[in-house]
């Protein structure tokens, strides 16, 4: 990936923002983190994910999503409910989380025949 | 500040989401950034921020606004607009805009009383 920008299709479709304070790092972290970037592109509604972390555990993931109703499927699925338990107690110092329903959208340099809106 | 995580209201409110790699360092970058910081902090409607940037240039900004109209005033304010002009020029290879509406949010160490959506 030469860019961290998410492809998705044309509004609306939703985002989930986690922003989030990381603790000390942790090996379980990244090997947890992998595993749920592998099931979420499985999860029916998953459109894409941009992440972005700095070294001193400053963080925030943007996933994207065709409809609520995938966000609520993938907060119930098993692995990612535990995986979020584990976070909540042992990863996270903050976080936060916001689910977002995108109108519209924008970019550059914009591909042939893109028009901003 | 101790954590990334800017404090905002009970939702609904706004979400701009900027998704950016940027071309290798330049100073002006900083300058700007921190002018803009500033300039923001006094538009009406502007609720906060959040931004992660690795030292590999990917970046994710999120600020939040009380409204589509603040957003649209930023868009508009003059000196941003230079901004952005010349960061579309200079400083981004690729970056992507979302706006959206924040329909809910939660998260923890939850402050007492506060309970998640």
């Amino acid at each position: 990936m030469t860019h961290p920008i998410a492809t998705t299709p044309t509004p609306p479709y939703y985002a989930v923002v986690f922003t989030s304070q990381r603790d000390a790092p942790d090996p379980d972290y990244a090997v947890t983190a992998a595993r749920m970037a592998e099931l979420a592109v499985q999860q029916a509604g998953y459109l894409g994910v941009e992440s972005v972390r700095t070294e001193d555990g400053a963080g925030i993931t943007v996933s994207y999503w065709a409809s609520e109703a995938a966000i609520a499927d993938w907060k119930r699925q098993v692995e990612h409910a535990a995986a979020r338990d584990r976070g909540r107690r042992d990863w996270y110092r903050h976080y936060r989380v916001r689910v977002a329903r995108v109108e519209r959208d924008y970019g550059g340099p914009p591909p042939a025949g893109e028009v901003e809106s």
